[in-house]
């Protein structure tokens, strides 16, 4: 069973937090020995997009950082609050491509489930091609799909990603990996 | 700008927490006074079910938990650490209706900003009628979509959910409440 068990200490008083299953709950959750506050753990949203030129290819940014640096990525990153799954996605291929894009349509939810999270892609249309790395990116260029770096993407999610646009099918990519 | 500012004390030591930006991020996060460590605050999944009898009713469950106590929803709930969307969604709808069902396509999407969260409904077929109120839920019911008692949901999600399956659309319902 997955779980982080990121809390050694109750986030609202600081006493120390053991796990234990509430009585109305199922599952063990840190829960504080001294003011009794509950702290969830719950799955992560990374939300991205798949930007396309008109000419039909697609944006990729080199990553600058960990993990998986040096390796090409889709630009995406954790869903902040105060946004929507959509406006995450435009905001990422902003700061990650300097990118400006429009959304067209849902392309993917894919589950990662050992590190917790859900990957959200959409289908993009680059508005203009003055992009520009980010602080978390090396490089960001256009690629036809036959010339995708495939053994030099940095993420299941990515490939299985761009592999799903490049089939060309309509419907959502829902999967696992 | 939402944010929950859940943070008055470190989870990993127990030590007070400030709000400031880190000096490679673009906002503010809870950082321990002592130990440093960034404590991140993200939307959370909330998982569920529209399922369908084949007689083609609707299973409700009336709440028997705050918030909306009393009032008409579709089994969902937080999804977990160590399942996928799927799974969440088919365990909610154990737990809270006792239902068994079949997933069959991702239905809705839905950003409740305000909350923090995103609303993810499969439509599912129900597999039987053998299904009985969770802890959570005063009872289930099946109901033709003339008779949703439209002015007793709990929550607009649910609302919007429904009403994109009474209209046959095809497309995953995307939108903000």
């Amino acid at each position: 069973m997955f779980t982080t068990r990121r809390y050694q200490h109750c986030a609202a008083c600081g006493e120390r937090v053991e796990y234990r299953m509430p009585s109305d709950d199922n599952r063990e959750r840190a829960v504080c020995t001294v003011c009794q506050q509950i702290h969830y753990e719950n799955p992560t949203n990374v939300v991205g997009t798949l930007p396309l030129a008109d000419d039909g290819r697609v944006l990729l940014c080199r990553r600058a950082i960990e993990p998986r640096r040096g390796f090409w990525t889709l630009p995406a990153g954790f869903m902040e609050l105060g946004e929507t799954v959509a406006e995450g996605a435009l905001r990422e291929t902003q700061e990650e491509a300097g990118a400006r894009v429009e959304l067209q349509g849902l392309l993917s939810m894919i589950n990662v489930v050992r590190a917790g999270q859900v990957h959200l892609f959409y289908r993009a249309r680059l508005l203009d091609l003055d992009f520009a790395p980010g602080p978390e990116s090396l490089e960001v260029a256009l690629f036809h799909f036959s010339e995708i770096p495939w053994d030099d993407l940095a993420f299941k999610t990515v490939r299985a990603t761009l592999e799903h646009q490049r089939a060309g099918r309509p419907e959502l990519l829902i999967t696992d990996v």
